[in-house]
């Protein structure tokens, strides 16, 4: 029987998360995710998904350590993200860096579990640095390097910016990076096993997902929401009009819906509430205002359809982002900053349990044809 | 129910290839593989899988100046391979390469069925010269620029050695890449397919099946049966004796057995001929006589154990491989030159009717927890 999209089909055993999408819940590891985006860094989070457990000071500290040491990229690396086209795709050149990555790590074949686990703190760590470079050197703006005694997100936005963040951004930062790091056998994820599965190796796999996350129907949908943001303000319409009128054409409003949550995205909840403290803080409240009219909007024209219509994770980050300064098409690359973290959670546990990931495909094509000289064709 | 392989999950139709297992045969659009090696070209194969019909002599040569006009690489990318340390992985240099091609094609994020068609004919005239472009630069030789005259097989072993090779030669290596061009849902084309099913694009989608072919469970075998052949002629050792001493210490002999095929893989068969043909032809028939005392040692050692197992395709183009004077760890992206065919015809066919593709993970671990202050951990 055909299963296009796999649904329902059962192809892990994941200590890693749990997602309730018809009660719309999602646990890391045993925590909720609220819980984690409030009372946890994006550190300790990444220690949990790595580990199967939250870490104390020591093991906290050992992992910041490590990560800090990690930042910097190798020399020819630096000079490939400078060399890129200013108007490159910025997950395209996300893509290119990282495999380039594996040419500079002598233990980028070694498919141990400890040479791994190296490997994801490598990538956790330079993953940021090579986003920031490749925004700062498409801008001509000279490159920041990384700084030891700032934490992920706050040294994201520095590197991006050239200036320290205040506490309520860097905090916000770090929230939608946890929230963004570890979504269960999504479809980057997916990638990124069957490509472990043939006992390649984890600069394969990440490479992988991070071209499957760039889609719009995957991580790519954050930056479209933004687009679909611009287009409402600039058109200068009532944004209730203005969906009315896109659904009536058929068209798809960006940041609604998701293949696994018949509820709301509970990611979506704790970005809301982060939009709303974020942008109270920077005295901007105008995305989210229009976000929150978007959402308005869709619930009731999907209401008078007799459907129910959810924002999803996508949804509430384009304004956050935003509201950070960040460039629209640098949403997807720091979806691929957080998300390494899971999928490279993901990848020990394939390694540690592998099998050759190879479904089947239904013939329907001619059978019994023999080739004829070409001139008889 | 737990599939962690995916074994018989059926997850597309498709009119490209159809194996049957049992019987071991293998057809592309309706065409014997064997019919197809002997009888047609890699470039009449090339317009079988992407237009599902031999072409006649006027759609040939259509597509032989498509691909002769694509073949030089930009500027960027002769620099990159030029830059790349000499003992860089060759799979991990062409999976950079080809990532980074999508940052000088205008038409990378167009998904149309067009661009795309136009986009697999990039990467199947540019990947012979990146992969001829990286050896000739690694062992600091000039480069060799592809020749217009010369039909994808020659023009490659022509930009490999910088010599023409003779009619023999070229022959057995095109049909060597007829029998790798398609292959159903195996892990690569699977892994292309997962990444295009988030309307990612195609460079991305064929990056994913490079890093996924590279795993010594697929495409990564050819070269490693070569590193058993050396090592055997190394040893000094009867080849029946260190086959016994090898599956006695319970180690995998490669190129041996196939997930799918429980006869004979027919591609095998097919590549013993064009093996002995070239071997004579070289006079040359070392590595293919001991291949064959391998191949009969296994069968008598499977025998004695009450199983049966049978020379895969990568057993049998190792050797031919070598006799064309070609350096093992340059059969995986041989392989993946062919095989980009199969990929970017399955592509066409994916977005076309596309569908997400998302499986499950069943969570395994603890629920219910709550995140306790870090000095109470």
């Amino acid at each position: 029987m055909l299963n296009s999209g796999l649904e329902g089909v059962v192809v892990a055993e994941t200590g890693l998360s749990a997602i309730d999408g018809e009660k719309g819940e999602l646990i890391y590891a045993g925590y909720d995710i609220a819980d984690l985006a409030r009372n946890a860094t994006f550190e300790e989070v990444t220690y949990l998904l790595w580990n199967g457990k939250l870490p104390n000071r020591d093991e906290l500290n050992r992992l910041n350590q490590q990560l800090v040491a990690e930042r910097e990229l190798p020399a020819p690396i630096l000079q490939l993200i400078q060399g890129f086209p200013a108007d490159s795709d910025a997950m395209a050149a996300l893509r290119t860096a990282v495999s380039a990555l594996a040419l500079y790590d002598p233990e980028a074949n070694d498919n141990s579990d400890e040479a791994n686990r190296r490997k994801a703190i490598k990538l956790t760590a330079k993953m940021p640095t090579i986003v920031a470079t490749f925004d700062r050197a498409r801008k001509q703006k000279p490159v920041v390097a990384p700084r030891a005694d700032l934490n992920t997100a706050a040294n994201f936005l520095y590197m991006l910016t050239g200036e320290e963040a205040d506490e309520l951004r860097v905090r916000t930062f770090d929230a939608a990076l946890t929230l963004h790091a570890e979504h269960g056998m999504n479809a980057s994820t997916f990638s990124a096993r069957v490509t472990a599965a043939t006992l390649s190796d984890i600069y394969s796999a990440i490479t992988s997902a991070i071209g499957t996350l760039k889609g719009p129907l995957h991580g790519g949908a954050n930056t479209r929401v933004m687009e679909t943001l611009e287009a409402i303000d600039a058109s200068g319409q009532d944004p209730e009009q203005w969906v009315h009128e896109a659904l009536e054409r058929k068209e798809r409003v960006m940041g609604f819906g998701h293949r696994v949550y018949k509820a709301v995205d509970p990611r979506a909840i704790v970005l809301r509430e982060l939009a709303d403290t974020i942008m109270q803080g920077a005295g901007e409240t105008r995305w989210l205002d229009l976000s929150d009219r978007v959402r308005a909007a869709m619930a009731r024209e999907m209401e008078a359809r007799g459907k129910k219509i959810y924002p999803n994770v996508d949804f509430f980050s384009a304004s956050v982002y935003t509201t950070l300064g960040i460039d629209k098409d640098l949403f997807t690359p720091i979806f691929a900053m957080s998300r390494v973290t899971g999928w490279t959670a993901h990848l020990f546990e394939q390694y540690a349990n592998n099998r050759l990931i190879r479904p089947k495909a239904q013939y329907t094509g001619p059978r019994g044809l023999r080739v004829q000289p070409i001139d008889q064709r």
